[in-house]
Order: structure tokens, then C-alpha cells, then sequence
């Protein structure tokens, strides 16, 4: 009996064009068989991997073709053979948007004959019907080819015919071989049928310091509620510490009804403000802003002037409102309705969250949902937002996020999105996969070498790579770990350098951070007491503990050194004191070579070992070389091996070093000799 | 501007149905985004592991779902949630054919609210409002539910709405949960999309022991050439030894343009039979007999006899053809035609094979040709045979072999296929892809305990077990390796037992091989002295140095011995010694526990400790067991952690312990107490 078949190759397909020998096979980047794009910014490099081989010996080419899907067509680069039938291409993504990439081979009998041809000439054979055979394929090229270039193949082929002894050498050379390389006879070539896609974003979604602050604790003096100006006069702070993107804790009306009061309890003072994320009152929902900070014009205004302090303003994003946010009154049906007619409110059992109403994605109104969703986003875009902090994402439909961001993107393919979801990995790959631009990452509770050296690698040396960009957070509004309650200003320091070393991306949320602010609202919590989330707090932003020169000099070393503007290249080196950790970031061309030394422990000085192997940075194994320390501006004189380091923690936890590699010898001056 | 996408997710698929939330990814096996089959042999199971979750916390179910091509429709078992958002299923392939399995899961929103529930209970909250919500799922799943069910979904729901105490208690009790998975709400399930396919072949498939023979080699007295009747005269000889599958040397007739002498010569002597692989003469081609070895009536009988003695019969296929084969002549268009008129030999320059004309399966009679060599296959398989060995298959079109193989398994899903490619990995594993039953390997270059360890570790433990199937061979008529050459009989003790234990399917050429033939053709070749590739052999079968007890001994223990009949447990344990060699096969249940330890050194005594650590085998750590030698009976005790063992190869270079766990003590006893 015949059966049919899916997936197996089509018989029938097969039987349609036989003659295409050539396989295509373990292409990579390809993310999940090309249900997902990977991931590039404007300028980088697409190098593109295969495996391609044909039957029997014949010698074949490849080509990887690649174009913008604002392009004009496909554009083609020749692969070249690497060990093992693996084949390599790369091209250059110039502009945001989508390229696609998909590759082409073929067996090539020009090459295939001149290989053989060569062989039996050195053997001495008799080639005269291998010089027929040759001028039969330079002919069927001729009539391929460019007028330009048809007299000449004609040419080859005569003399080849005529088989004189020089023109046997003609017939190998490499003017010919280019020539024939122009007009391949590409009747039987193998498609690799898949597009793949490439989202081009802009360089900030690789490279990227950010600083989250509550405007409303922007008021210059104690007790009084932000608004946008007192913002704006935060400027030349913020910008001074070498931030770009200023991400703002939610800006929306705040809900009355279940209010939070101080330290989240359930009921709030007549004074108590509640949580910024509590969004959606009588004064408006998503697509207004609390009264008090200001109007969408001060808001505008704001946003210009923070662009002129060389910061992007990143908005959050929280699909989520309170029993008073309009949604509920005019679109009752977004919301899951109880048996007893009341609206499901947030819970995770048994904890319940009254003042929270969740959107209801499974409505049957979830088009119109969607659609409203959507025009929230567009309605700050208008307002001249292009970075979005989104809210738990991971809380909302997987296929709804795709949607979004491919729908934004289309239009307004500069728009970066950061994906805030602490939950299981597999979920935040997947929201990475479908379209966040950036990604929350468990940095904050990776304290350990081991525990650091296993996730960064995952996260740059695997697959990963392709389609997730992390962003380290040291502490977050949420976030106050154990290691920043416990360790003092040491902690602090350690952890931003890491954060702003180990990620090209990374953020903090001030002035907790710079001010080291460390108590949490009880033992055991990772809650910050007196939480800004419930309350308008006024900061000493020049207390003279504050860590913003600190700050300062890491974001100008992160400036200035192109190695640490990506994670691709980062590799951990060896130290026997497991206190400390060491990595390093280049440059492609090993012009900016980065090697960082952290103690983890913020308590004592520690000391040991660094073992730095030739092959890292391509080192002349016997030549001695300088590194910087970026921070202080001490050198020292390193050599391939075991080099030794002292950190203490009280003055600085982490070197920053340049790699210099030329050190001057006695043979470099004109005296000697 | 708009764009139009092709692999990202189409937002107006994700506009059709917004509401699926679950997603699937990660599943395996999957060969090549499901391009490529798996493969199994009936009676085995298909294990199916895949990433599974949605957003936010809602409990998911997820079946697998499976089908035989030849069966009624869909079964569906349910998948267990493993750690890390991976899940389990797992069906049994019960018949030869191709299999489908895919996935589909969904929000189980009474699980979820279950589990809501329960929490509640236990924090002794009010649930009123839960009730009715449960009250409403289980009403629902009632209107799903078959006739035998729907009362008692009723009471539950009925019982939920009174919200006694005790009913509440019944709200969560198993045997609704039990009833509620099976009438679950799916019209929001998520599909994989893709249907990945199982090719399922009969067991020898996977466990089989061949030999191969020249037939015309098989003659009683010298200087003969041999018949049918007398390899029939052999079949006691060889099933004796514990083969089951005997594979015969090309039998069709042989060339005589151009006809090789003895030991590759180029010119043949009156007397010189030619290569059996020179195939085609006046007497016909790829379905015709040689005559001297008989008719194709004989040759069924044989067939037949064979059967009788447990031999199944092998073929081999080698798709080229002589300068007098019948095609040559009736399909000169089967083949390239040279400038000067002639018709293009083999070559490999500045080597030529004139005694060989390939096929040109560029011609644009591809169609006709590979029509015809699948009835070639159509042709023996008509006369009884059902294992096809296929000779340099890399050499043709990889297109035509998944073609020719998919429409002859159709036909008849117990044919097997062996790929004899001695070629790149790549190429070698795409031809098992493709649809090669089993495949020869490198297993007669690997030698050292790092080289057998690397490779069989490669193919037994990464996604290649999949698909190929690896048949392993010491020697073959173009292979004898230097380890044969110079290890003496000690070398062939242990190269057999290594391919007998390493591999579930292995096979020897003979008489070669049970007689410790190892002369080279000269100095640094792998060819034998007086190769019977080209001239008749008398083999003296019953000298009194065979190897023949021997293997007979080691095909008892692998028939005997369950463990050795599949690849997949196959795991390698510490000696402290390189010369020795420790690996271990079992059964699932452990019922059938192989530990094998092999000498490499085919000159001296080796000794070592071998490591059993207690996981490898689920062992008690305090307890010693025994293990037996199932080659001499031999019995010793042993322990977990390290073992001595010493082996004289020029006794025996190998153990085949099986591992007895029980070791009976005092307590097992009456009167101890």
C-alpha cells in the first residue's frame, strides 16, 4: 500500500527537478527553524554558517544571499569552505528594519574539471578531450555571460580547443577562473527555501545605560509632589553620571479604591499617594498623565529637554488598572466577570491584589482589546517616546506581545522595547524570541563566580546570543537583594561595576542606588523599607557618600571603550581565590581589549592570581604588555600567565583595565645597536 | 511604511485566534526542524520531550498526540510535567510503517482553579464566590461530557453551589479532577503545527549480526567457482558461528573490457574472474545472475535455505556499470558522452577507471534511469530478498536515494537499506537522514580508548542516535587496517569483540576474518594480499586456529543477552590504564546488565581498576555484587568504586561480564536470627 507523506521529502518534488545535488543543512543563526528572527543592530555583522556538500567529488559554490525588506532585491557574497563541509558567509545590516537571508549552491563543473584538469596535466596524462570538455563549459559561459566579457571566455575556449602547450597553461589561470566564477551555470542549484530574518534595531538596543527615578521625588524640597519641571532640573545630575536612556516609574492617574499605604499596606492615608502602578482614575488611564506631574504639554516639553542633556526617555508600560480606570466603566467586557456580578480582581493564592483588576485576554472582545492596546503605545510615540519598560510582560498572552511589537515595529522600526519579566527562563527566551529588544535578567541574584560565569556564558556564548539582550539591573524598586543589604557602599560599587562591565546594557534605579540605600522592610525581604512605590521620598542627591563619581567615571570608561558596547565577546579567565572574578571584552580587530577584575567579597581585601592565556587576545606569549587601570589611571606591567592582583573593597572592589600591548624595549630606541 | 513578513509569526494568524496561550517549542527529537524522520523498530518507544508553558500562572495539561500512517486516526497520551517548563510522553510503535506523533496543550482553567481554591481552603478564606466559580467549569465540562458522566459532573456542580463544608471537600477530591481531564475546555488549545514522522522497521534493523562472503569463493575443493549449491554447503558453517545475516559479494556478471587481473592489476589473465563489482556483460546486468554461480531459480532456493539455517539473504547494490553492460548499449543516454564521442569513465585524477562507466544521473533522462534502478530493487526484491547492502551510495544523487528508498519502503516497510559510505560525517550521517536503515562507520580506524570513546559517544549520545543506525565491521574486502596487520589473532580476538559488544548491529567479511587473514598488498596499504576481489579463494574453514568458537561464543551472548541489542544506553566507565577499555549496555529495567572490558594492547598483559560508579547502574554502594564472564564462566566479586582486572590477549583480550546484583548473606537465611 502507498501511504502519503508531510514532512518527509515529496517524491513528487524530487521527481520535478532531480538533477539539484547539492544539500544545504545546519544553517546557522537560524532561531527555532526560522520561526524567529535574530537580532542585530545598524552596522554590525550577519556571519552566516552552513553545512553544504553534494554526491561524489565534485567540487561546488555557495553564495549567501541577503537583502533589506526595504531594499530593492536580494544582494549575493560568495561563502567560502571552512573545514568539514561547513561553509561561511557574512554581510553587513546598514539600516533598522528586517533583512532577510536565505543561501544558494551549486555544483560548479568548471572548477570541478579544472581541479581534475590540473592533476592529469602534473601527471603527465594525455588531456586532449579534456581540453574539448573545457572548452565546452567556457563556451556554455560565454553565451551566459556580459557582452563585456564574452570575447574573452570565446578566446579561452579557442585556445583551448587549438591545445597548444601555454594555452594549456591559460586554461588554469586565475583570470579564467574568476571570469567562469561570474557566470556559474546555476540551472541545478539548491535553494535553501527557508528566509531567514534578521531585526535591525539601532545601536541603542545593544549599547545602553539607564537610570530609573519616580518623578514625583523630584521636588527640590521635602514633602511636596514632583512634577516634569522639578524633572527637568534632575537633568544635568543624571546626565553628569553618564546615563542615556531616563526611564520613568509609571506617570499614569493613580486609583483610589483599595489604595496601598506606606509599605504596602492595605489602607492608605488620606496623604498617601499609592502606587504609581496602580494605574487608571477619574483624571484618566494609559493615555494620561497623573495630574500633579503635569500636562501631556509639560510632558513633551520635558522629553526635549532631557534629549538636549543626551538622555532618551523610556516610558513604562503596565497593562493593568485599577476598579476607578475608565476601561471599567466603558469597556466592561475586558474584565472577567464573577458569578456575583463583581469584577475578578488580581490574586495568587491566597494573596489577593484588590486594587488591581486585570485585563481579561481570553474576552471575546479581545480584537478590540488588543487594537486599544496598541494605541496606547502609539498615543506616546506621538508624544516622542521610542523606548518602552514593559510592565510583566510575562503575565499577558505571548502572542499578544508578538503582535504588538511587529505591529509598532512595522511603523516605527526605532522603537526599543525592554522586557521586565523575573519569572522562569524558558518564558523570558521566549518573549525575547518574539520581539523584546531588551530583556530583565537574574544578574541581581547572581553574586557567586560560578553562579556569574554560568549565566553569562549562557546568555553570550550560546544560541541565546542571537536573540536575547540582557540588561543588568544591580536593585529595582522590587529589588533590594541580600548582597546590597549586607555589604555596605563595597556592595554597591561591585555590583555596578559588574552590572556596567558584563552588560552593554544596564541600569539603576537612583537615587537608592547611588545613595546605597540598603534597608529592607524586614529580615528575610527584598523590599526597600519606606518604599518609594508607596510614598514621595526626597533624596540627598549630594550626600558626600553618594556613589555618582563613581558612577561617572564607569559610564565614561563604558563610553570610550567600543569593547564593552557588546557582550558577544566576553570570555572568564581563571583566578585561584574564588572571591574574585575575571572577564574580558574586545574589539573585533583587538584595538580595545578590556579585562576586568572584581572582588565579590565586599567585606576583606583579597588576592590572587590572574591567568590570562595567549590565545585570548592573540598575545605574543613572550612579550611583556601594560594594562591600565581605567579608574585610577595606575599601570602595570602584565605578562601572558600568571598575573597578580589585590583588591580591597573599601576603596575600590573592581579594576578596569586597557590592555596596551606594546611596551618599548631597548631595540626601539636608535641608541642601541 | 508597512512590511510584509514571511517566518515571524503573520499578525493576522495571531488576529484569527488571539486566545491560545500556550506555547509549545524546544520538542524532541526532531531531526532537522522535522525535515527528517526518526527512526525505531517495532516494539520500541518514542519518547517526546517539548518546552510547554503560557503566561502568567495558570495550570496547563498537554497531550502528545501519535498515529500510525496505516491506522485509524489519532491517540493521544498525556505528558507529565518535568522541571523547568519541560514535559514528558512517551507511545510505543507497534507496527513497521511510519508513525506521526505532535503535541497539543491548553489552559486548564478548573486545574488552575483547583489549585486556587485549595490554597484558599487552607487559608481560610471565604470562598463563596469560588464555588460558583467552580460550580460553573464543572457545569460546563458537563455539556462536553459523555452520557455516563454528565449526572455525576452535575451532583459535583450542584453539591459546589450548596457549598457545604464536606463539599467543598469533595470540590477537590480526585475522582473529580479524574472526570474533569477528561471532558477538558480545548477550543483555545495550541497545536505544535508540525507532524514529525517515525520510520519504524522491523527489529533486525537495529540488531543484527552479518557476515559477508564472496559465493564463488565457496567451492568444496580448489580452483573451482563456486555456486549457489555450494554456499549452500556453507550455510551450517555460518549460522553455526551465530550470524543472521549473510551478505553476499555482487553476484551479477562481470565485465570483461578492460577486466582487472589479480591484485588490481590492469590487465587480466585468460584465467582471471574480474571484480564481481565490474557489474554487466553479454549476459546481462543489474537483474541477471552470474551463471558460473547459478540461475535465478537456484538462487531462490538458496534464499530459501538460508532461511532455513536463520540467514537472511543481503544483496548488494553497486550502481555502476562495465563498458559491456546491457544499458551501455540500450540506454546510451544513461551516461556521458566526451567531446570525442566516447563515453566518459570513473575517474578520480590523475586516477582512471576504464573497466567502470558511471551513471550520469545529470542526463535529462534522469527520470527513466532512476525508474529503473528502482526496479532493479523492485527486481531481487520479487525473488525473496529484503536487506539490500548498497554500495558507495555517496557517490549518486542524495535526492535519489531518499526518493528510491521512500517508494520501495511503501511498497514493503520490512526492506533494510545499509549504506556502505566511507565518506565525510556530514554525508555519511544525511544519507541515515534520508532513509539508510543502517550505515557503515569509522569504527575500523578507531583504535585507541580516546578515539572509540569521542566516536561512540558521539553516536550513541547525541541527536545522531536518532536517525543512524551504525553497523560495525573490522574488516571488509577493501579493509584491512593496520591494527589487523600487525596484532595477530590477539587484534582480531579483540576487534570483534568490540564491534560484537560496541555495536547492536556489527558483521565480519569471512572466511577472512575467522581466519586471521592479514596480509597487506604491500607496505602501508589497507588492501589484502591476493585480495578476492579479484580471484577465486580457497579458504581452509576448519583450521584449527579459527577464530570461528569463538565468534560463535560472542554471537551466543549478544542473542542472549537483551542489553546488546540496541546502542542507546551504551556508557563508558573509567580504568586507570589506556590500553583497557570499560563500557557498559542495559535494559531499561536493569532486568539485563552487560559490563564490557577490552585489552587494546594486542601485545601484552594489561591490567587496571575500572570505576562502576553506583548511579550507572542504580547499584546499593554498601553492597558487592557479582559480575560473571560470560566467555569463560568465570566469576568474581565485586563492588562499587574500583575493580582490578588484568587481561592476557593472547588468551582472551576481553571480558563480557554480565553484572548478577544479588549476593545472598547470612541474613538470607533460616537460621540466622
Amino acid at each position: 500500500m502507498k501511504r502519503d507523506r508531510v514532512h518527509n521529502a515529496d517524491p513528487m518534488d524530487q521527481l520535478e527537478e532531480g538533477r539539484r545535488r547539492v544539500v544545504i543543512e545546519g544553517v546557522s543563526p537560524e532561531i527555532d527553524a526560522g520561526r524567529f528572527p535574530i537580532k542585530r543592530v545598524v552596522g554590525e555583522k550577519v556571519v552566516v554558517e552552513a553545512d553544504i556538500f553534494t554526491d561524489g567529488h565534485d567540487a561546488i559554490s555557495c553564495a549567501l544571499k541577503y537583502r533589506s525588506e526595504d531594499g530593492p532585491g536580494w544582494l549575493e557574497v560568495p561563502m567560502e569552505s571552512l573545514a568539514n563541509d561547513r561553509w561561511r558567509g557574512e554581510f553587513v545590516v546598514a539600516e533598522t528594519g528586517r533583512y532577510r537571508y536565505t543561501l544558494e549552491a551549486w555544483v560548479d563543473r568548471f572548477q570541478s574539471w579544472r581541479q581534475g584538469f590540473v592533476k592529469k596535466v602534473d601527471a603527465g596524462q594525455d588531456v586532449a578531450v579534456d581540453c574539448l570538455v573545457g572548452a565546452e563549459l567556457i563556451e556554455a559561459a560565454a553565451t551566459r555571460a556580459g557582452k563585456e566579457d564574452q570575447a574573452e571566455l570565446r578566446a579561452y575556449a579557442t585556445a583551448l580547443r587549438a591545445r597548444a602547450g601555454d594555452e594549456i597553461e591559460r586554461a588554469v589561470e586565475e583570470e579564467l577562473a574568476r571570469l567562469m566564477e561570474k557566470y556559474p551555470d546555476r540551472r541545478f542549484a539548491t535553494t535553501y527555501g527557508k528566509e531567514l530574518v534578521v531585526a535591525v534595531d539601532r545601536a541603542k538596543a545593544r549599547f545602553s545605560s539607564w537610570y530609573e527615578m519616580f518623578p514625583r521625588s523630584s521636588a527640590a524640597e521635602p514633602g511636596r509632589h514632583g512634577t516634569f519641571q522639578d524633572c527637568e532640573k534632575r537633568l544635568p545630575y543624571i546626565s553628569a553620571m553618564g546615563f542615556d536612556v531616563l526611564y520613568l516609574a509609571s506617570i499614569h492617574p493613580i486609583g483610589r479604591s483599595f489604595r496601598k499605604g506606606k509599605n504596602n499596606t492595605l489602607t492608605a492615608g488620606p496623604g498617601d499617594p499609592g502606587s504609581p502602578w496602580a494605574i487608571g482614575a477619574e483624571e484618566g488611564g494609559h493615555k494620561s498623565i497623573h495630574p500633579q506631574l503635569g500636562t501631556v504639554e509639560d510632558f513633551r516639553r520635558f522629553v526635549a529637554a532631557a534629549r538636549g542633556y543626551g538622555l532618551e526617555i523610556a516610558l513604562d508600560i503596565a497593562f493593568q488598572c485599577t476598579p476607578d480606570h475608565p476601561y471599567v466603566r466603558e469597556h466592561p467586557e475586558w474584565f472577567r466577570r464573577r458569578p456575583d456580578g463583581t469584577i475578578q480582581y488580581a490574586e495568587n493564592p491566597p494573596k489577593k491584589y484588590q486594587d488591581i483588576y486585570p485585563l481579561d485576554f481570553e474576552t471575546e472582545h479581545w480584537r478590540d482589546l488588543w487594537h486599544e492596546l496598541k494605541s496606547v503605545l502609539q498615543f506616546w510615540i506621538e508624544q516622542g517616546i521610542r523606548i518602552f519598560r514593559v510592565d510583566n510582560p510575562h503575565t499577558k498572552p505571548l502572542a499578544f506581545w508578538e503582535w504588538l511589537i511587529g505591529e509598532i515595529k512595522a511603523e516605527h522600526p526605532d522603537v526599543l522595547f525592554l522586557s521586565e519579566a523575573f519569572t522562569r527562563p524558558k518564558v523570558m527566551y521566549r518573549l525575547a524570541k518574539l520581539g523584546f529588544t531588551q530583556s530583565y535578567t537574574y544578574f541581581a541574584w547572581r553574586n557567586t563566580k560560578w553562579e556569574l560565569t554560568q549565566y553569562f556564558t549562557e546568555l553570550t556564548q550560546t544560541q541565546v546570543r542571537e536573540y536575547f539582550r540582557a540588561n543588568l539591573w544591580p536593585n529595582t524598586p522590587d529589588i533590594l537583594t541580600e548582597y546590597l543589604q549586607l555589604g555596605g557602599r563595597p556592595a554597591f560599587m561591585a555590583r555596578l561595576a559588574l552590572a556596567a562591565t558584563l552588560g552593554a546594557s544596564y541600569g539603576i534605579y537612583g537615587p537608592a542606588f547611588e545613595l546605597c540605600e540598603s534597608r529592607p522592610r524586614e529580615t528575610g525581604s527584598e523590599e526597600y523599607l519606606d518604599s518609594e512605590k508607596y510614598e514621595i521620598k526626597h533624596w540627598d542627591i549630594e550626600r558626600p557618600d553618594s556613589l555618582k563619581d563613581f558612577i561617572g567615571v564607569v559610564n565614561r570608561i563604558r563610553r570610550d571603550n567600543p569593547a564593552l558596547h557588546s557582550d558577544l565577546s566576553l570570555r572568564f579567565h581563571p583566578v585561584d581565590n574564588d572571591h574574585l572574578i575575571c572577564y574580558s571584552k574586545q574589539t573585533e580587530d583587538l584595538s580595545n581589549v578590556i579585562v576586568v577584575v572584581v572582588n565579590l567579597d565586599p567585606h576583606h581585601t583579597q588576592s590572587g592570581w590572574v591567568d590570562l592565556s595567549p590565545e585570548a587576545f592573540r598575545l605574543d606569549p613572550h612579550a611583556p604588555f601594560q594594562v591600565q587601570d581605567l579608574i585610577t589611571g595606575a599601570r602595570y606591567l602584565w605578562q601572558v600567565g600568571r598575573n597578580y592582583v589585590e583588591l580591597n573593597p573599601h576603596s575600590c572592589p573592581a579594576h578596569i583595565f586597557r590592555l596596551r600591548r606594546r611596551i618599548r624595549s631597548e631595540k626601539d630606541f636608535d641608541y642601541f645597536m
